[in-house]
Formats: C-alpha cells, sequence, structure tokens
C-alpha cells in the first residue's frame, strides 16, 4: 500500500513531479532515488523505457499506481514521480559559487539551479532563513537541475565567508548601488556571486565585501526579477568559457 | 452594486491585483483606469494617500468593497485592485522591438515585460498563437511594467516583417543552434530580439533571417528558461546604453 503524502519540509525524502523531471534525477543521480511511480495513463513509450531501464540497472522499485498521483501532484499533465532520498552536499571550495542571501521564492530557486547548471557554476551556497531546495516545487522549477548541483546552507554570511568562501576567492555582493557595473567588471575566478531576497535585496553591510556590482537599467523598473539578475551575472562571468 | 467578474480574455477590460501593480497603472496610464478597489484591511496609509490622490486627480471612482477581493483575487495579500480599460498600442517603428514567436506562459510573459520596460525596449511585437498580454496574471507578474511598454499582436511572422518589422532594422533570432555567439556578435540598432516558444523554440526558418545567435551553455540544460534568454539578450544588447 501506497502511504506517501505530500511533501513536509522535516521529511526524509522528497520527489520529483513529471518525467522530465523524474529523468534527470535519474540519470545523474540514480543512487538517490528510492522509488518511480507511473501514471496508467503514460503513454511516452520511449521514456517509460528508457525509465524502466534505469530502474532495473539500479535495483529501483517502480509501479504502476494512481492514488499517488492524486495525493502528490496538483497538475494534471504529471505521469511520473520519482521519489528521492534526501541528501547533503559539500561545496567545491575551488569552484565558482552562487550566493543566495535568504532567497524566499520557491521558483526563483528552481530557475536560478537551473541556470547556474547551464552557466556550470554548480555550487550553491544558501544563507538563512531561506527556501528549502527539496521542495517538489523547487526541483521542478530547476527542470531537475538541482541533481546537477552541490547546495549548501548556513546559518551566516560569516559562516559561509569563514568555511566553503575562505581562501583565494573573489566576492561580487549585486546591489542596486553596486560601485561599478556589470559589463565594466573583470569578473576573476574563483568567483561568489552574492545575491539578495527578491524583496529586500543584499543588506548594506554588503557594500564593503569584495566589488559591490550593478546591473545597470533605466528607471522605469525598481528592480530586475532575482533569477534574470542571477542568471546576467552567470552569463557575464562565464562567457566565453565553453 | 459590483458588478465585477473574473477575467475572461474576451473582455473590454482587466485588473491589476496588488498595489504596486495597481500604482503603476496609475502612476503611468492613468487615463485607462476606470475604477480602484480597495480592501477595508489596506493599511498602508501612505500608499493609500498617493493612490486617493490620482484617483481624485484623474476622477476615477475609488471604493472600499471587500467582495470584489474575494471574486478576482485567490491571493491573501491584495488590497488594492486598480480596473483598467483595454486600449491598443501601435509599436516605435524607429526603436528596438523584443519579438515573441508563440509565447505560451503568463508568469514567463510578465517577466519579460518587466525586464524589457527596465532595459528600454519597450516596444514588443508578440506572433499568434500566443498568451493573452491583459491577462491579470501577465500584469501582476511584470509589476505592473506592462504600462510602459507598447505591444502589438501579428497574425504571422510575415505580417511583423512586411508592417512594423521593415524598413531599417537587424533581426537577432535567439536559436539553441545560432551561428554565432551573443556576446561575440555585434548587435546593430534598431534591432530586433526574436524569441520562440518556451517549449519548441523558433522554427528552424528562422536562421535564415537576420543574423541567428545562440547563448552558449554548458550540455548541463537544454535551454535556459525563456525570460532569462530573452533578459540575457536584452542585456547584452544594451549595455552601456543607460
Amino acid at each position: 500500500m501506497a502511504t506517501v503524502k505530500r511533501y513536509k519540509k522535516e521529511d526524509q525524502q522528497t520527489y520529483c513531479l513529471g518525467a522530465t523531471v523524474s529523468m534527470e534525477y535519474l540519470n545523474v543521480r540514480p543512487q538517490s532515488v528510492t522509488k518511480v511511480y507511473l501514471h496508467s495513463a503514460f503513454c511516452a513509450e520511449e521514456t517509460k523505457e528508457k525509465i524502466l531501464k534505469i530502474c532495473q540497472s539500479h535495483s529501483i522499485p517502480c509501479e504502476v499506481n494512481d492514488k499517488v498521483f492524486q495525493i502528490l501532484s496538483q497538475k494534471e499533465n504529471c505521469f511520473v514521480i520519482a521519489m528521492v532520498k534526501k541528501y547533503s552536499c559539500e561545496l567545491d571550495k575551488d569552484a565558482s559559487h552562487v550566493v543566495l542571501v535568504n532567497p524566499s521564492n520557491s521558483g526563483n530557486a528552481g530557475t536560478i539551479i537551473r541556470s547556474a547548471a547551464g552557466f556550470s557554476v554548480s555550487n550553491i551556497a544558501i544563507i538563512r532563513p531561506a527556501v528549502d531546495f527539496f521542495d517538489p516545487k523547487v526541483i521542478r522549477a530547476s527542470m531537475g537541475a538541482l541533481s546537477r548541483v552541490n547546495f549548501k546552507y548556513y546559518d551566516s554570511w560569516e559562516e559561509y565567508a569563514e568555511s566553503d568562501g575562505a581562501g583565494q576567492r573573489f566576492f561580487y555582493p549585486f546591489m542596486l548601488d553596486g560601485s561599478t557595473l556589470l559589463h565594466e567588471t573583470k569578473i576573476q575566478k574563483p568567483f561568489s556571486l552574492i545575491m539578495g531576497n527578491e524583496a529586500t535585496g543584499l543588506p548594506d553591510s554588503f557594500s564593503k565585501i569584495g566589488q559591490p556590482v550593478r546591473i545597470e537599467h533605466s528607471g522605469a523598473i525598481d528592480s530586475l526579477n532575482l533569477p534574470i539578475a542571477t542568471s546576467i551575472g552567470l552569463y557575464e562571468a562565464t562567457k566565453g568559457s565553453f
């Protein structure tokens, strides 16, 4: 009998909603997938075959169970759910990082993860309080790219700066009053692009950290949306390196 | 008595959900605002005063009516609704454009509008079939920036190219197999940045139009999210011009 329940933060496991998202976890982190549920109406035969093959080779149980979808998914177009055992990551201390200070929105977090994976900056530091990266909404918005990044929570900026953010590293806080323009700033590696909360941005104290930068835009808007600003930063910092 | 109903595409009017979004329309296009509803629990006195002042000077009726919020808003944090009479815009033929071919998601459309306004590219061509820009979800995701852009629908790419897209103009279709990299491409003005549908991108035929460009990213993701790609294009095309 299925004993699945809607995700809660304190749960030991989370889940991927949808075939694309589930396939990412099955391909990238099959060791974390504990079970796969298929909906009886799932008829993408090629994808189904791939899923069954991965499940078989990693001994992941796979069953058809429509009730699970009623419980876990509110979307009508979800036909695959992969259950994922939570895991913990360490950041690569020598690599470039994205640092999210108090991110609050799950869709935004997912979009940022997707961009970070896309620009090969696959280490994300998260300063609490912050959205739960294992929330199924985050995983879904990331299109499963959460499987491809290392992410780690810290209780404060100082905790990050004294541990994984320590050593030879260049800090770039993104601030509306940053003293240099992003496109005129030479982003050196390894970098930490530091982004604030959706509503409040970074605290003023970050203006004394590293090289604060701003993305030039008109006065028609207060600020760019957080995943947009983060992705423009990632684009500028990595262009020419693929 | 209130005769408001949830938005339908064929309606003659739409609405702004929330104080920030409503304020944008009141500030930028007061002539299109037909009525403002306040919730009795709205207690941001400074904003309320501003709203009342604009309503008074433009003879816009304003009333406290909690029922309207029950009907139009599902969010608990919405205390102002501005009703907006639909209007039509013409694109500036000499200005740079964003061209959205078959955009399908209202949140994405809103985020793109906000970025376009932010980068002062305030003319948006939309090729049908496409999401309805007057949908309250689009207006809300744009943070009200829809009020600041001209947007116009076309039945086909050809219709756009032969009318508002005609004349001395540089076309940049964004394609995963674009022949030049965005950051190595000199974007000339006036430009049209041409973006495809969220799921399918641009049809192959666009590879013969103007200078197809691609945003370099790793193979870890299939593509960047549409508002992200559009905003990176806008950033690259306008940097240094504010």
